[in-house]
């Protein structure tokens, strides 16, 4: 039985990716192809205690490397608990953010040199995904977007990311062109300021094509 | 001015080292020096997030990795936000535990390889101590110390690390061993088996005469 493939997806806040990840999941379901669903921060249990403290407004003074070591712990739980052994058991394993957005938030919009992040993944034996779609939407409509979905949720605050100015996440939109570019083979990005149904389409496209290829 | 020294204090639960720390601190306060006390995990209001996950005993799978992760996370904060600013003013810094707990418990104890500890330190900049005292227990004498003190707190269950074998503590304590004899000057071993005013005798004069020499 072949391995399943890591399919990971990327993009700021409000570009659609959790929603796009969510009805891809259902569409490749009924199309019987077998897959999990995970997240970081937070795709296991220990994942979400972490997780709990990196979203944590408290405001607690933080170095950008001790941020940095808490999504990289994540990693490595998600990675040992649930992917590795999902892929090895031919599953493929859809994941809602992952390494590539630790180097554009962490690497790109903080600053952290990319040799350091990169040095660690590589000691840590972090996989590199199969595929990688980065979704991509006008930055002043994705946050306005996340905006609205928490209000929803009813939460009053904004998240810690969302709190950043439009240079933050311009920076992390150019990070993740930046690290595509060296890559290319890997990664495909869709525009969301449209209409979600035409973006779906494209996205369904992409990864059947890809898992067919 | 001259710099402040890290001098770190570790050792098995219940060997004594936070009460020596303490009874030492009272005694450099009142004599004059200048120093400041901090803990890890633990010593920042960030370190103090991470230490509630690390000590929590939730039952969630942690990969050794992970848990590695974030004592050094914990690790990078104290050491930018208070022990590098005290020692910069010229406080010496007494430290309840350090790295080289990291490497006597996640490295000889759980089996991470030191290698990937120590690379990952270098990469880090983690500050090597200028002192480090051991304190040595019997080890059944210091799991039950460590069972009083906690049902003493009111704490009816065992921490995290109470509740490993006494082969893990014998480990443990063998690691310390092991680390002290690459760097046998930064290493002093004080054993706390007997009377604790006789062993803060011992720990005063080996902080005096490392101060004044």
């Amino acid at each position: 039985m072949p391995g399943g493939k890591l399919i990971t997806f990327e993009g700021i806040e409000g570009s659609g990716k959790t929603s796009h990840l969510g009805r891809l999941s259902c569409y490749l379901a009924e199309t019987g192809v077998r897959h999990i669903v995970t997240r970081e921060p937070g795709g296991t249990q220990f994942g979400q205690e972490i997780r709990a403290v990196l979203l944590n407004s408290s405001g607690a003074s933080r170095h950008p490397y001790s941020e940095l070591l808490l999504y990289l712990a994540d990693r490595v739980q998600d990675l040992n608990e649930v992917i590795r052994p999902a892929l090895e058991s031919g599953n493929h394993v859809l994941c809602d953010r992952y390494h590539d957005a630790t180097r554009a938030y962490q690497g790109f919009a903080r600053g952290i040199p990319s040799g350091l992040i990169d040095t660690l993944a590589k000691k840590l034996q972090i996989l590199t995904p199969d595929l990688t779609l980065v979704f991509e939407v006008d930055i002043p409509q994705g946050l306005e977007r996340a905006r609205h979905r928490n209000l929803q949720k009813g939460q009053e605050t904004q998240g810690r990311f969302e709190k950043e100015d439009l240079d933050f996440h311009r920076r992390v939109q150019q990070g993740y062109r930046f690290i595509a570019e060296l890559e290319p083979k890997r990664f495909r990005f869709v525009n969301t300021s449209g209409e979600f149904d035409q973006a779906q389409t494209q996205v369904r496209e992409i990864v059947r094509s890809f898992l067919e290829g």
